[in-house]
């Protein structure tokens, strides 16, 4: 078998894709369940029935084209959705590409003894009530009360977006009750970051996706005049902030190299130039590939914070708003995913996914594997997110080839 | 003469005026041409007509209360302007302490030499196109593009907040031309700060008032994704901003004494949870009394930012908001309040300034002085702010006193 995806169709696909959306800084802004995704969605399910799939929708909005067979169900995916301003190759090679596969095995009548389905999942980026909202609809993992009374990121009660839509809390809660029985999900995904560009390397084989920890916190001190007040009688909010961003990097940095840590978001209360910030609200994530390191930051990080408080005059509180813990890939699919590297021909690595991916999520139903290929500059979430046509040919052939092996 | 104001009158007067504007947490809401501060405003009018006084608005909406004399005029007063949720006392005892020692004096029929006049200045509190509004369109400080073309603090063109009053640009700019001939200005006013508690003396004689330095400012540097990136290869525009917030701070603390700086508001870019930051925009204000000591913390804390964007691969940039210089109180005024506290038997201490008042800018024009009482817990600009009534009174009689000696 020398089998290859037909990467013109594959581009043309991409580029129609990348065409729904379109912002006016050049980006594409498809949120999930923005008008943009359904116009994106209906656009997915014209191309299933095009490439002679049976289409079929979860009642969380998760798509699928499907090649029946008797056996357990082979899956390979990712999702259409975007994040606001963001790109075109986020999550759309890998349910592209896994189109594009599914359409060459049946076009070369591949003898399978499995089921094969091309997956999209709804809102992997969050723009909803968290990452993963489809994908975590689809192994049963959500938390009703999320779905029932939570809030979009854009400040939205989460059932009054549905009333916007054809889908319903109970039909979401309801979706994993129609997944099939799976052998294993394989997502073809931008790598997000630069080590394979760095390392000159065009396939990268996932052998550990990052878990992450994400907090809302804050110091609080004293807010007063700032011309009245002297530095050193001063409870600052702000300057206990500062001193735990330092602190908490530097931790992360030589004591858990590898792991991240971000502070993305600040505010000072009440806000002014000429008032001491009384409070210092600021998000915290960190992550790590590491169960162990992840319990670890947490344990040093948040001693470090008290820790600072206490020195400064100032309390700190937080509240845990998400967690995700490290996944390791199946030993069989890395050597699976390797063993058709080498036939083809293309160098490969192992690498660590610091970005969560749906991916993860199915992990926990099959034996899951993810394959990256280069972000050029490491850019993604962005206008210029890019990929190199030739490192998009060899994943989705990777992704081809490795489907034909685990469903016949 | 053994002449002293009638505090219960004060008291009364300062209550009234404490009810206009009063908010739903308790505090005093009376922001520059709002409609509580107009309210306030007819009550002033209200208040130096019963008096007997001659009242006259300028172009600028500063209010006066006349005895009328050939001579120079001795001038004394503050603001009745608020911060949003402030407190009854910030400026409305200076106001209130001199039209009660006008009152007096014309009660005593103590003959005078000179014209006396009570003054209460717009827009102390900057809500509108930055700090003492009114008392620099009464010395003919104000940039006529500020007044022209300026934004308030709001967010709304200051020639669309004219509008709505019977104010207009061409007034604004002209009110120093109806200023009379100043023989010298006193300003009663609480001290915001925690000296004169601390030291247990209800009468602060200021001698210098901090100037100050006010420059929005920025570290930008790249965002990337919190997943993806290193720690070592990040260009993160917070940890720029948190290590110059605790250097800067220190460096004052050290080298400084006595002066102030801050940094009171501050945003990062694009600002979410899993995005490193690629921009902190933030404002920083420093304050001291001494000219030397501003221009060589302009000096170094800005080649410290600079120093800090080359080590942390970020560039620094910087807009300077305001710039006022320290004032230093003329020793005649000193004297002349000394002398008065020692024939009142008040306790007093000569100290500094950090906070700006409306005297600082009169001083332009003649010699000033500024009297402080002591703010139980240093507290103001809040719903918190109180005096102790006796320490008033001492004030009031203070000012009273330095009044009737320069209007004799």
């Amino acid at each position: 078998m020398d089998m290859r995806v037909n990467i013109e169709r594959l581009k043309q696909d991409l580029e129609e894709l990348g065409r729904i959306g379109r912002d006016e800084h050049g980006g594409v802004s498809r949120p999930s369940f923005s008008p943009a995704d359904f116009e994106a969605r209906a656009w997915l399910k014209k191309k299933i029935e095009e490439a002679g799939l049976c289409y079929r929708q979860d009642g969380a909005g998760n798509q699928f084209g499907r090649v029946e067979c008797q056996g357990k169900t082979v899956m390979a995916g990712s999702h259409i959705d975007t994040v606001p301003n963001g790109g075109m190759f986020d999550g759309a090679v890998g349910v592209v590409a896994a189109l594009e596969a599914l359409r060459r095995i049946m076009e070369e009548k591949i003898p399978a003894t499995k089921a094969l389905e091309v997956a999209s999942f709804t809102d992997e980026e969050g723009n909803l009530v968290g990452d993963f909202l489809g994908s975590r609809a689809f192994l049963g993992l959500l938390d009703e009360s999320e779905i029932r009374s939570g809030r979009t990121s854009f400040g939205m009660p989460f059932h009054d977006v549905l009333k916007r839509t054809e889908f319903t809390a109970d039909g979401i809660l309801a979706a994993h009750k129609e997944r099939p029985e799976l052998e294993g999900y394989i997502e073809l995904h931008i790598e997000q970051g630069p080590v394979l560009e760095d390392e000159g390397v065009p396939i990268g084989i996932v052998e550990r996706i990052a878990g992450k920890h994400y907090r809302e916190c804050a110091f609080i001190g004293e807010s007063g005049h700032a011309g009245t007040t002297p530095l050193e009688l001063r409870r600052d909010a702000f300057l206990g902030l500062a001193d735990f961003a330092l602190k908490a990097t530097q931790h992360v940095a030589v004591k858990h190299y590898g792991s991240m840590l971000t502070i993305g978001k600040a505010a000072l209360h009440p806000g002014s130039f000429s008032v001491i910030p009384g409070r210092a609200d600021f998000t915290l994530e960190f992550r790590s590939a590491s169960l162990e390191a992840l319990a670890a930051i947490e344990k040093e990080v948040f001693a470090l914070a008290e820790d600072i408080a206490s020195t400064r005059g100032l309390t700190f509180a937080s509240r845990v708003v998400d967690k995700t813990t490290p996944v390791t890939i199946a030993p069989r699919m890395l050597k699976l995913m390797e063993e058709e590297c080498r036939t083809l021909g293309y160098p490969s690595m192992r690498l660590t996914s610091g970005a969560g991916h749906d991916a993860q999520i199915l992990a926990g139903a099959c034996d899951a594997g993810l394959i990256f290929i280069p972000s050029p500059d490491g850019v993604s979430h962005s206008p210029a997110e890019s990929v190199d046509w030739d490192d998009l040919e060899k994943g989705a052939n990777l992704l081809l080839r490795t489907l034909v092996r685990l469903a016949s």
